[in-house]
């Protein structure tokens, strides 16, 4: 079993921050955008941003070159979407889905390296960086690493200063244990792509069945984790999804379409879209 | 006769900006700091601080990983030097030196996402990006070529938002040109180990003696232009140099002890040592 | 006019290199290929791979990670594609498309580097590095400029031990001159969606009308330069153009089909498609 | 305990590769090489060129640019050194000390891709690659994980083509293992600066007086180890030492004069230095 896949210490219903409201019917949608580097492109800004509220930006070290990154934020501040932070480690070459063993202080200061970039398009649009999200590996490793997560924490408070960023997360994560007791506002997020355990974590990636594929069964997911807060398990079993935050992924073929029908189906059940941040 | 060693439309009589006041027997120092990247280190910093009032701190495109330039950020703030943000090209493999025709808008923007990363570690040590100065050949291109000096300039503006940065470069370059009709306020330097023409420009490096190595001369020389506000040309003739700061080189053997014995002894000569930003 | 768009020395009249044969209805395909890196994909390799005779495979500095390059090599080993080093400055956030002011010395080591890395690859496949094309602003500025063309050829040199590798390109252009000094096969390319002077030389991309758009134009030049070695310029004189190969674009919406349409209508007009190499 | 520190599986007993013999009195001495990177120089690599038998050259992924492994090269050719790929992950911000899980299949295409590329440059200087050696993070665990180890050997496999290039490394590392199996030659190496365990396995790094400093040590630690093959462990006991080779670090202050000495006063003791390939 890889790092990736080992079951999370996901506890739903741990009290998340009490600045986040989680009242039903209202949920966040975010996405990475901005995914693009130089001459290449992956995700179609554009479009997804007329779906989000959030959009995670790629800020340079796994994808996202600066003028990419200006574009995204001002389009994002043009429709009223938030900006995040989407950071990574440095790895274009493996779009930062290569785990790294980054020592604590080195990454923290990386983290806060792309914060700080990022944050110069976002007051040129002006908007702020919002929140901060990890990208790719460092997600998956934060969820279980202490130290890694720690350094994430460390770089957010090092680069928003007297703001608290808020860190969008898995809920249960290290990540967020780390953020919460470091003052930083934690915010839940669930897929509504990908199967869940009985547990209420993820299905490994590495075990059959364990991303949606059927848009259909996407949508009836996204809108159940959005009303009743609750996702059926793999195994059956109705559990709690405490997410303040739904993830639509936006790089894969017909992607945009599918988000833009989660978008108008929650709409239509009544849920109200707000960015948490 | 390469880009670089053009002869410079130099005008030693042009009006500077207002807001910095010539006075005589006031000069900034000002070096490059923080040029190593990961394992590698170039500049002995630590030293260096001690000496200069601005510290021309690398950003990470041609040099200066992320922990470098806060640590950098740190030790400028305790003492009191400004930190200014020496952009670059993208360009490690060449530490900027190789010139790049970079479309503006593309300049313009890797040039605001450097001043954004480093503003976070200013910050972080309880200061804040001071000043704009461009690194090796975007330094020199800038010098004639108006377009990328329009970038710079750009990158500065976005970068800066409400703050009008200073831009640091050589008197009658296109960069002061596009930085004072942008509003941006103009710092002229002066280089005490290069050869000046008797028009008061910089002798090419192509050409023999452009590069004063003697150290006697040198201090000399940072005397007669902190004091008297000239030099002697190659040819002989007393040339005005209408510098606000001195730039000192700190990556050569021996030149944190040269640039010490040019502090010690423009402080004897009387000459304050005070950062113009 | 920058420094692409300057008129070309051409000479459609001059001699090319004896060893390739210029018969009438022998014409080779080239096209670049594998110019994705990691995560992201450019060119529709697969696709391309059953129309050209000769793939210009990026080499890792402008696009072109080890594993596309791996991937590129096997497919056009397998179909009896000829495998060409593409060679680029180093330059992965602009594409190689940002003419630099490589030193000679360095400039011919990062080719040499580049064509060796791609001959493990096209080994390990059956097959050998067949010959080396310049891309994007290298290929425009060693067309004009002697030194970087020299470094080029030095690169190659040094890469190709005691095979002697054509260099494909520009006809007229200073990288063949030099290449042909040096004794390497030299191998002139046409491009059939670009205007030409009366002069047989390339419309500046600045012009207007300099890229032909319309695909059954680009049908009937591809024809023409096949069968009769002869176009049209802008200005309507029918102009000799000596190429070896066809220069085919595989990286716009629809470039494969129309790629595909110019291979067959060749080939109907009983032009024999043969590698030079 | 972190990965890097996991006692080794070593068995020095263990047969290793009949083609290398183990004739006492014979011992190669590798070093790091050409560990700079564009403006930046780590190692003095003219000094050493002097003292050891195999020069292990970065190959551009973790420092090494192409002009820097061209020079290296052709020293190590004028003075009869044996030139090695020093092959590692593509990190260059972190010296390629940080672990990373690259795919097999990536890893494996990446160091065919190194050793491709310093092929050509030992070519031109009149040699070969007549060995590959792992770097850094890559080197700590490929000596413990089965799959990176075996992506290592199918790179080297990929890029020696009918040469089967032996790997320099740890004995018992799961890398010898992969090699072994793979039929490459495997060459056991010993390091001098190291304390060892009364197994014969290296002391964690992060335990006390794992490194030897005593320069005195260092040098009668070489002698037992070229002479007798034995090394006083940790604890006091003697333990078999089954080096080929003997690891000489050239990266710190000093590092040059002691690894002139170490070869001194093997010389003086009447041990042959003799490269393994």
């Amino acid at each position: 079993m890889s790092r990736d896949d080992r079951p999370l210490r996901c506890r739903p219903g741990a009290p998340h921050n009490e600045r986040i409201p989680m009242t039903a019917l209202v949920i966040d949608l975010n996405a990475d955008l901005g995914e693009g580097f130089g001459r290449w492109s992956l995700t179609d800004d554009e479009r997804l941003l007329s779906v989000v509220t959030s959009a995670n930006v790629a800020c340079g070290f796994h994808a996202g070159d600066p003028s990419t990154m200006r574009r995204v934020c001002e389009l994002a501040a043009e429709r009223g979407v938030r900006i995040g932070a989407q950071v990574s480690y440095r790895d274009l070459a493996g779009f930062g889905r290569r785990s790294m063993d980054v020592p604590r202080r080195e990454l923290a200061d990386e983290i806060a390296y792309q914060i700080g970039a990022l944050e110069v398009f976002a007051r040129a649009a002006g908007a702020r960086v919002a929140y901060v999200k990890p990208h790719g590996a460092l997600y998956n490793r934060t969820v279980h690493d202490a130290e890694q997560a720690a350094a994430v924490v460390e770089g957010t408070l090092l680069a928003g200063g007297e703001r608290r960023l808020p860190v969008l997360g898995l809920p249960g994560s290290r990540l967020h244990e780390a953020a919460a007791a470091a003052g930083l506002p934690v915010v839940p997020e669930a897929f509504a792509d990908r199967a869940y355990t009985a547990r209420g974590t993820l299905v490994p990636r590495t075990e059959p069945g364990a991303v949606v594929e059927d848009p259909d069964e996407v949508v009836a997911r996204s809108l159940s984790m959005a009303v009743e807060r609750v996702v059926t398990a793999a195994t059956g079993e109705r559990v709690a999804v405490p997410a303040r935050s739904l993830c639509l992924h936006g790089d894969t073929p017909g992607a945009a379409g599918l988000a833009e029908r989660v978008r108008r189906e929650l709409v239509a059940a009544g849920v109200a879209l707000e960015a948490f941040a």
